[in-house]
């Protein structure tokens, strides 16, 4: 029975890896870099993205935004007039904890690749399941909010692993926590010593410059 | 391939509900009220514990963590001097997203039924899956912290209404959020009116005596 049930979980990740690789496919056929957004849930994966869209003059973002229910942070990304995507895991898929390569496929048609240089997918709020689905994109990007405790990097190792970048977000709260923020930054290093972290308050501004700059960064890696 | 998804998903939860019953019965036959602890990744769930277990005299309690790896919050609850069984769902699960009743099954041998009245059931920190898996518990509380935001109601509804307490957390941090706790209460109306809901501080206090007598009144249900 357990036998089983690791069978059928490696067979959806097989699956899963030849979708993600026909996605890439399609990427690189549009010239569209992408950036696989994942967090916790309320770590302010959206608030970032609007900072950084707010500013990143010259490039064209489109969002595809990957919740269980309800069309929330994508209609606030519509307000700044850029190509937004839902994409509900709740119908379709019997409420899943993550984006998957399928379904970020079956959302393509509605995404318009010729128009847009980068994608950020923002993934369902969640520090597990996420980490394990790769969808296609050229790069892995997770918010962790000081909220949320210095702990996580050793809870959820696999997230803050597979991510190039680790953006620490809401450090405009650091003096009303009981936080150590260096704790957090050396269990970081513990678990992913490669890893590019920056320090933001979405809400502040501080750091947003380097995450916007990071983002334009990933767009670069695409010839011209 | 679809169907095949879903069928697997339903006859998974169908064992799911069998074993959760097989727990139930070992509990009531212990005389042991089970509540199971349920948030996102660093709500607070363990400082609530910590808070409630110290005060909590003339009732017997034990804790069951669960996390995808690693000790910490068990090593925390075991410096209170009451019996604490770690289960992780990494080894053995493939890195699961959420306690089920054959994990929670698994870890019972270890768990000190005879000398408990209450066991509190830590989750892993997720707002999805868990709350599609019943353990054979008496009782499910979530936790939901101000500084996740005020929308996670309308994008997390199933877990906001499976749980018959919702304890708002971290509220000495008001002061520094744009969060506005009235649209957070209506959103939770929204999904589930009937739920008893406590605004807490478990780092100040605030509201700690009520989630206390809270977790007394599911001990309670239990005929003496």
């Amino acid at each position: 029975m357990h036998r089983t049930k690791i069978r059928v979980a490696e067979d959806a990740l097989d699956a899963n890896q030849t979708i993600a690789r026909a996605n890439r496919d399609d990427f690189d056929r549009a010239g569209v870099a992408v950036v696989n957004l994942m967090s916790a849930p309320g770590a302010g994966k959206t608030t970032l993205l609007e900072r950084a869209i707010e500013g990143l003059d010259g490039l064209r973002v489109g969002v595809l935004e990957g919740d269980v229910q309800g069309s929330i942070d994508a209609d606030r990304i519509a307000h700044l007039h850029v190509p937004v995507t839902q994409l509900n895991t709740d119908p379709g898929f019997g409420g899943e904890c993550h984006l998957d390569a399928n379904m970020v496929r079956s959302a393509l048609p509605e995404v318009p690749l010729g128009e847009i240089d980068l994608l950020a997918i923002e993934n369902v709020g969640n520090l597990v399941c996420p980490a394990e689905f790769r969808v296609g994109e050229d790069a892995r990007a997770m918010v962790c909010a000081v909220t949320e405790g210095e702990d996580k990097p050793l809870k959820y190792p696999l997230m803050f692993r597979t991510c190039e970048l680790i953006v620490v977000n809401k450090i405009d709260l650091l003096p009303h926590l009981d936080f150590d923020l260096d704790r957090l930054l050396t269990n970081i290093e513990t678990v992913n010593p490669t890893a590019t972290v920056l320090t933001t308050s979405a809400r502040g501004g501080e750091g947003v410059d380097a995450w916007r700059e990071w983002l334009a960064g990933v767009a670069g890696r695409r010839p011209a």
